[in-house]
């Protein structure tokens, strides 16, 4: 046994979230593509089919009340707030991310003074972000100015509505600042808007602890809620009042069974959502979100950390020298839980790992990317993923 | 045995769609709600423990290809299309029906000359579609005018931009002209939006024969897709290449993995697409399409005309004189495939039914409401919803 495959071993003797694997149904590959979407929780299946056969089957209309469909988008909600630092009431699940980012910033260009008439946002951000900020802005009467979030402090100003930016970079893995940039935004009289993606679930948040404004995240990365599982939407106790949400559908109606012609909002984070929830989609998150029962996001943060180190460690140790390059920060602070690898002949290498049981993804034109969930990644599954891309590229 | 009674067994004996009821999973209640939740379609809990075990669990993220995840809401926009009258290529499933009415009204307006400052709405829509239309109008500088279907014809001018209509009125059940009210509004310049929320499965609905230019509905009606199964929205052919979309998400852009920063559209019905789609609801909702193999909507409408006649008529032999008022017109060209009847007491009564195995839906303040869906609803159930709903009425 090599000297890392023997330090693999002793990192997951020591691993305080080991017994999370259990968790989920996995198999033999390494799966390092849970930041893309997240592995099967071992609790879905059966809850899925229950809400097939017997809710929906049996019980039928009834399990609006019942089987408590109705107040799932809230309830949801509040399950997954304490996992990115938010107090209950704040949050409401339902529709896609990109719905949500539209419902934000709209929201938020309405919450702050006319006269702002720019949305930074995040120049290197997932491109749906950037599309929906644009609509955003076209339908509000603003301009988006893209900016690096490094040149977001320079460039905030009286102008400035909002800034959405990215917690954790899709691409890079980077981990932005989020009470700095947050603190920023608001000495200038703006606010912040976070899109939580690649961080929720991997990592601490701390919405509240660092008054962000709105946010949003998916829910079938690091939250393991299935294919298309809907997204969220946070906004602060202290907006709610005054949130005026672009997609006022009846689910966010004060009376939604008065049937009243005029639209009067709900209070709280009830006022973001919309239309009928997807209600196999959101209980099959609900039933992913039982593996957070014992596991803090403190533990999870530190396990990632030490993945990522040790991952580094092996790419060091096992890659051919000058084959790839890092793009994810050393720094702690600036690391999210994934490692992107520059590599010109990306998506060939990333085929041989999948063939060779060792799931990454590749992102266009030159990009490796490996998502380290640590409720089901261990140690050990790290040694293997390097030491593979290892012979792969020596191969090559 | 009645003469009802006997009657309700020859024409369930002369029913050529009889068999398609083995096809749900039922039970010994007369289920009469399926105009707000569609019952069970057999095929679907194995269809969504595949989805949910094999797909996710072990295929993971190879199922966006490999599964047909990616192309769903296309594909399943083909599977609605002849529902619906419409020809492939024209349809994509997703998102709620509240955030496809904002789509649509918001293309519409997009779609004609900006002097055209009005947009009339069904002043007795369902709710939902109102609220959004008012935000579609307020983000587009435009105003709504609510107006009732019959109204229309007069009110329509060259300040018209878009008519919002419903197919048939999810209260009383009237099925409005949709070939007549579309040719007036495009006799005016304007563009006409047809909701087809309770139409759609019951009756056909000839999208693209009488030239509707969008159209948005559920399919967790009468298409028996689950409950908040994803909405679809249709955009006619023609205007497809100048459909500007104000949710224009990741999944519309013609190349959604180049992660490119501007944002150009996708051709055809995908230019409707958001985000990623709720893939465990959506492929549910494919699944549960099945049961219209080897049933056409005009075999399934003259069912249910038989089926609301014959409801009609137990309702006048069982019922005592003056407790009910039927709101649904005895026209058959202006029935959808709901009985609406007007009680004073219709929440009571609709909890007794429940009780007694006869479930349909209480409409605030005096609507007892009952939908009947041709491809599991018999007559000896309209005969025995009647019969229970007399022997109630007598009884209070």
């Amino acid at each position: 046994m090599s000297e890392l495959a023997f330090k693999a071993r002793q990192l997951d003797e020591g691993d305080a979230l080991a017994a999370k694997r259990a968790e989920f149904l996995l198999d033999d590959a390494v799966y390092l593509d849970g930041n893309s979407l997240g592995a099967l929780p071992a609790a879905v299946p059966g809850r899925v089919e229950d809400v097939v056969r017997r809710q929906w089957g049996e019980l039928r209309i009834r399990s609006w009340n019942e089987s408590g469909w109705w107040t799932a988008p809230e309830r949801i909600g509040d399950r997954i707030a304490p996992l990115v630092g938010a107090a209950a009431g704040q949050i409401v699940v339902g529709d896609s991310t990109s719905v949500n980012v539209f419902k934000a910033l709209v929201g938020a260009v309405r919450l702050v003074d006319g006269g702002r008439d720019e949305i930074l946002v995040d120049a290197t951000t997932f491109p749906s972000d950037g599309y929906i900020a644009e609509s955003a802005a076209r339908m509000t009467g603003r301009t988006v100015r893209p900016v690096t979030p490094a040149e977001v402090p320079a460039a905030l100003s009286d102008r400035t509505a909002a800034v959405l930016l990215n917690h954790v970079d899709y691409r890079t893995g980077r981990l932005h600042d989020l009470p700095a940039l947050t603190a920023a935004a608001h000495a200038a009289g703006a606010l912040a808007v976070w899109d939580l993606c690649h961080s929720a679930g991997a990592l601490p948040v701390g919405l509240d602890e660092y008054g962000v404004d709105l946010a949003v995240g998916c829910t079938y990365k690091y939250l393991n809620g299935g294919p298309g599982s809907p997204a969220y939407l946070y906004v602060r106790e202290e907006l709610q009042d005054r949130f005026d949400s672009p997609l006022p559908g009846w689910n966010s109606h004060a009376e939604p069974f008065g049937m009243r012609p005029d639209y009067r909002p709900a209070t709280g984070a009830l006022r973001g959502r919309v239309g009928t929830p997807d209600i196999l989609s959101m209980l099959a998150l609900e039933a992913a979100l039982d593996v957070w029962d014992g596991a803090s996001v403190e533990a999870v943060r530190a396990k990632s950390l030490a993945l990522t180190d040790f991952f580094l460690e092996c790419v060091a140790a096992y890659v051919p020298e000058g084959r790839v390059e890092s793009l994810t920060p050393r720094r702690h602070e600036e690391r999210g839980s994934q490692v992107a690898l520059r590599c010109p002949d990306a998506g060939d290498v990333m085929d041989r790992l999948i063939e060779r049981g060792v799931v990454g993804d590749f992102r266009y034109p030159d990009v490796l990317r490996f998502g380290f969930t640590p409720l089901y990644v261990g140690f050990e599954d790290v040694e293997r993923a390097a030491r593979v891309l290892g012979e792969v590229l020596g191969a090559l």
